[in-house]
């Protein structure tokens, strides 16, 4: 697989980003391509000793930042490493591209530059999150803030092809985000898009009410953007601030302390469990390339991650799958 | 204080609605009536030693159960405790009424039976819940899947008023549930919202994002109530996800259980916060009355500070209140 890095991407970059790259190719059959300052982007790797064929640079002078406006900034900065490393996708010069920048940007250039599947009215963001009994996707979590039920019926079809296919689950579970277990129950769109989940094709297993979530037990579930990008953030929020709330009350006394001690494999071990890193990045369904978001605090680990992420969706077609799946049901 | 309590809502009903009372007017100057089946609530309240002036039971032969259709229920069982409580309210024969009955069935109840306060559009409900750094509210969490801008322009008016006195906050912060902190991000709904909360009166500070929300640091957030559902249900998924998992690790070796042996006391400081028991109760506020629903698995502690809250907003005056601001305000 070849693969376009937006090497500019992320609060640790670039740095961490091309640790990430070379890491990557230690372990997978891949040939990397960095986006960004030809000589920024060469120190760092000359920093390591790695097969030189397998990451090459290509020169971009600028950088969108986080603050910038999305679909202006994707229009205006030609020579930006993002939109770089997007045109490559478009070009057939590479497979996918991974970026840990502006989410904005990114979403609003795969668009615009890699362009949308046919078929396919809203492509979406699903990123894979850690569940109590396994990982699960939410899908999406912020490309469409609102959403007809047409869209959340594709993103059920989209999610459930890269789930099967990404995370190797023969028959990923689907349900709709809902406040209420029954099908009557919801806003307009959750009670519109039920009876057409219901005869999509898609292995439907109904609503799935937001307590019940965390516990993972359903694999791929479908929303609208703004309520999935809550999900997204509430969930971070509420694990970080107990989290953050159990280590001041730890360190208050010699005695807790010395719990806090004993205890800390355990508190290891949860805290890798609730690792977004350990999942890699977002995956941007339903335009004609794949294109993974990786978090923009992604260190190498998570970076490293979301390459082989998108190396798995490469190695089972996953682009091709989605079209010929959409074509057949719309 | 005057208030009718639906002897029969909630899972520990009658056994600890009534041991709630009972504590209740020990601490409180206030007359309760309890509906609910004549002889079961007296076989109940029999267990006690209290002042027979300050609780009264008036008989009510039926019961409205959580998986009833919320409307039918009400209009069809006018011999119900919930109605028979909610008919007081109306009567004015009380000055509030508390359930920890089905919510559907309360609010339905609460709307059909007590009515809307004059310009009120619709009626919210807002709990008040365990944030790091103080309690907040969230309105609405349920009672209007679908809303227009006015609505929350409305929540956050009711809202303001409710935390101010009943909270004792002086100059409460409102903050709008937003995927975004700049004022253009969000879906149609938070888009067209935030310009009128900014002409509104309330005290505005802009977006909050969900991942800020734990924080507690902004007191009264408005959403649409299918958002506020979402997040009061994650909310409670996630603690009791990650408090679940520790248990379970902390239970697996010697080593560990002395750890949790020692970390004791934090962890329960930390389950005390988390716990919404200390707050009572959600108000629904826009109606002609003080209307609280407690938590549905509240035990007598938790109810009896809903009775608190109740008459904590009767001290206040908050339905007058909130009736002089919606008619200057609209």
């Amino acid at each position: 697989m070849r693969i376009a890095v937006d090497g500019m991407g992320g609060d640790n970059a670039p740095i961490d980003i091309v640790a990430g790259c070379i890491e990557a190719i230690k372990e997978n059959d891949i040939e990397i391509f960095i986006t960004g300052p030809e000589e920024l982007i060469n120190t760092e790797l000359n920093k390591y000793e790695y097969d030189k064929d397998k990451i090459k640079v290509v020169h971009a002078s600028e950088v969108i930042g986080n603050n910038e406006h999305p679909v202006m900034a994707i229009r205006r900065k030609k020579d930006s490493s993002i939109h770089k490393a997007l045109t490559m996708v478009k070009n057939k010069e590479v497979d996918g591209v991974i970026s840990a920048g502006s989410t904005g940007a990114f979403l609003a250039g795969a668009t615009l530059i890699v362009g949308r599947i046919d078929n396919v009215k809203r492509p979406a963001l699903a990123p894979v999150m850690p569940g109590k009994k396994g990982p699960f996707m939410i899908i999406d979590v912020g490309a469409n803030a609102d959403c007809k039920p047409l869209n959340l019926v594709q993103f059920a079809q989209m999610g459930e092809i890269y789930f099967k296919n990404v995370l190797n689950i023969e028959k990923p579970t689907v349900g709709l985000v809902n406040i209420g277990a029954e099908e009557e129950k919801g806003n307009e769109l959750t009670k519109a898009t039920y009876p057409l989940l219901k005869e999509s094709g898609v292995n439907f297993v109904g609503n799935v009410e937001p307590r019940e979530i965390p516990k993972g037990e359903v694999n791929v579930l479908v929303c609208d953007g703004f309520t999935g990008n809550t999900i997204l953030k509430l969930y971070e929020g509420v694990a970080s601030n107990i989290f953050g709330i159990l280590k001041e009350e730890m360190l208050k006394t010699t005695r807790t302390k010395i719990g806090a001690l004993i205890l800390k494999p355990v508190f290891k071990k949860i805290k890798k469990d609730f690792d977004y890193k350990e999942y890699g990045g977002a995956a941007f369904l339903g335009v004609d390339g794949i294109c993974i978001k990786a978090h923009g605090s992604s260190d190498s680990r998570a970076f490293k991650n979301a390459i082989k992420q998108a190396l798995n969706a490469y190695n089972h077609d996953v682009i091709n799958k989605i079209k010929s799946s959409l074509e057949n049901n719309i």
